[in-house]
């Protein structure tokens, strides 16, 4: 939205400058110059944001159409809106704000709330970094087709990412991260997104998952229909946790490499997707964060964020991209781990029990939003 | 000691065969064959160990000069041993046993204690595998200066590994695992040792971490005196995570490669490391276990937890061989992660805190044998 006003205020200086100022076309250049150079400016507002932009604001001010700085200012409003909405579920507890700087290039904003009423801890970080891909980090970022020659790649990205553990373990965690990415290799700029939300419930509630799935397939469904099931899969396989046999959660949507149609088209869904965590996950927070439980519930709880750690620290591409990247921000990389976690030898719930009747659909995922499920209406 | 038993009792029989059963001669391929087959069984008594060995019993007694049957009868020892010095200290739990087979071959014994009164999880594992390495696997598995040729290449693998995570922080934890490794790389059987023994405490008490080392280095100096201090130094370099700017703990000895002066002696060296653990570690769980601690100090134990994870998940080698291997038993090889632990964001204790000591000492190993310091008697 912000970008609209910003694109709708650089029409109007065109037409001013054609239609009414034409008197003044003598003094053209540096008039019509100045007046754009203060109307953009206007419209980057910082205060809604949870802390300065990244990029200084003179540079995201004269390059609007830079995807660089689109990417960098729909982050920011992400990061912000997601955490005012968080803030409200919370009553009086506030997000810590850390902005930091990296002194290759870039840096961020990291946004945590620990040990509050509703949210034991949320973690809502964003990045924007550039600089030369060190050699352990290309394996890392090497996205699938994407070809990058040598060994120190110059390169860019943007992207706001997101975990929100909460305290009540009848409110399941979520997770996002959305992405914009830059590398230059030989004379040629490859740049791609990627992304995804994916829910991690502690118990079942058919109706938070299709809530939730239906979410997301209807802002995919908007941008192109193939979306929605493709990327719900490429979800279930990649928040896989081999060793267990088991996915993290019940899935949303994940992907990478997207490169098509346009740039623009590509910004658009992205965009969209990280504007439906809000109505994806907010109501699910609503309709549980009050429900009792018990010790039972806790422990599980916390054997399930065990596995959430397993899967982030030996799996995750982007973690190991980011732990291996010199310099790297570990604080803001391993946020995304629970405040509490247990392991405990050969827990397996028996079959039938609420805990048993998650692991048997981390085990086998199923289609949420076709689901004609008996129990659809629990 | 089981192992020279063994050996003495093989001797007899060959004595007895030699000078006093001449007039049997006639009898003799038959008659002294069946007497030592039944000597040499008798000597495998499986009865202190915590379930039976993994290798066929036969197998065993008719291969008594192997390595692979000296490693195997060690390590059920010193599972044994270990579990019931631990159980002593415990009062009442007792560990639980399983016994596992691998349908690749081989299998393991795994014993647990949960939840004890001075032990919130203790693990203590050994396995017995043999097949052929997988793809994934050979990467992990490749020693330093062993050239290991081919894809699918047969190995025999024995190990005893144990964690012992106490409940009070004033107790550390420890680690330790000794192994045997055998590979056929073409036509060549290749062989080595490898092992070691790691202190993770919570809050430094410098007489316990003196005990432990000194205990270390006189049982290296009876090998070989370059021992200790390279594998001092070899351990604080392996137990590191790096993205921290930290060790794990503080450190002991860890080797790997282990092939010189000979099998033999390297096998004495590892059983004698295995039997030190005894003593380096009990005394310093009696000297600590019934102190009174705060509810700091269980926190500050929980956060270190959750570093031991990380170290265990992100760059342990032991941990990704086992993993990435198809069928590995996946409890086994998680049995060292902690009961609970603990993700804080910007956790940092200032300078001077006890828990700033320690970390102090992780950023900066130090020569604990040799040490002079001034609060040696602490």
């Amino acid at each position: 939205m912000l970008f609209k006003v910003l694109i709708q205020n650089c029409s109007l200086v065109y037409y001013q400058r054609q239609r009414e100022l034409s008197k003044l076309r003598k003094y053209g250049t540096i008039f019509s110059g100045a007046l754009a150079f203060f109307s953009v400016k206007k419209t980057i507002d910082t205060s809604g944001f949870m802390a300065l932009p990244i990029t200084n604001l003179d540079k995201l001010s004269s390059t609007p159409e830079e995807m660089k700085t689109k990417m960098e200012l729909m982050i920011l409003r992400i990061q912000s809106e997601f955490c005012k909405a968080l803030e409200v579920e919370e009553d009086c507890n506030k997000f810590i704000v850390d902005r930091w700087e990296r002194p290759e290039g870039g840096g961020g904003i990291t946004c945590v709330l620990q040990n509050g009423k509703v949210f034991e801890k949320a973690g809502v970080n964003i990045s924007v970094v550039s600089g030369n891909l060190p050699p352990g980090a290309v394996p890392q970022m090497r996205s699938r087709g994407k070809k990058l020659e040598g060994s120190h790649l110059p390169f860019f990205a943007a992207g706001v990412s997101a975990v929100i553990h909460p305290v009540n373990p009848l409110v399941p965690t979520i997770h996002f991260n959305y992405r914009y990415f830059e590398v230059k290799s030989g004379d040629e700029v490859q740049w791609w997104f990627g992304g995804g939300t994916d829910l991690t419930p502690y118990y079942l509630n058919t109706a938070d998952a299709i809530h939730f799935h239906k979410t997301l397939k209807e802002t995919c469904d908007k941008h192109d229909k193939g979306y929605y099931p493709k990327f719900k899969k490429w979800c279930d396989d990649y928040f896989n946790i081999p060793h267990r046999g088991e996915r993290r959660g019940i899935g949303g949507i994940f992907f990478d490499d997207l490169d098509a149609p346009s740039q623009e088209e590509c910004f658009a869904f992205v965009t969209d997707c990280a504007s439906a965590v809000i109505p994806s996950y907010i109501p699910l927070v609503q309709r549980h964060k009050i429900a009792k439980y018990t010790d039972v519930e806790r422990e599980w709880q916390l054997l399930r964020r065990g596995r959430y750690v397993e899967f982030n620290l030996i799996y995750d591409r982007g973690t190991k991209f980011g732990l291996y990247t010199p310099g790297a921000r570990f604080e803001s990389i391993l946020m995304s781990l629970p405040l509490y976690a247990k392991w405990e030898y050969m827990h397996n719930p028996p079959d039938g029990t609420p805990e048993g009747k998650l692991l048997e659909i981390l085990r086998n995922p199923k289609d949420w939003v076709d689901c004609s499920c008996e129990d659809e209406k629990k």
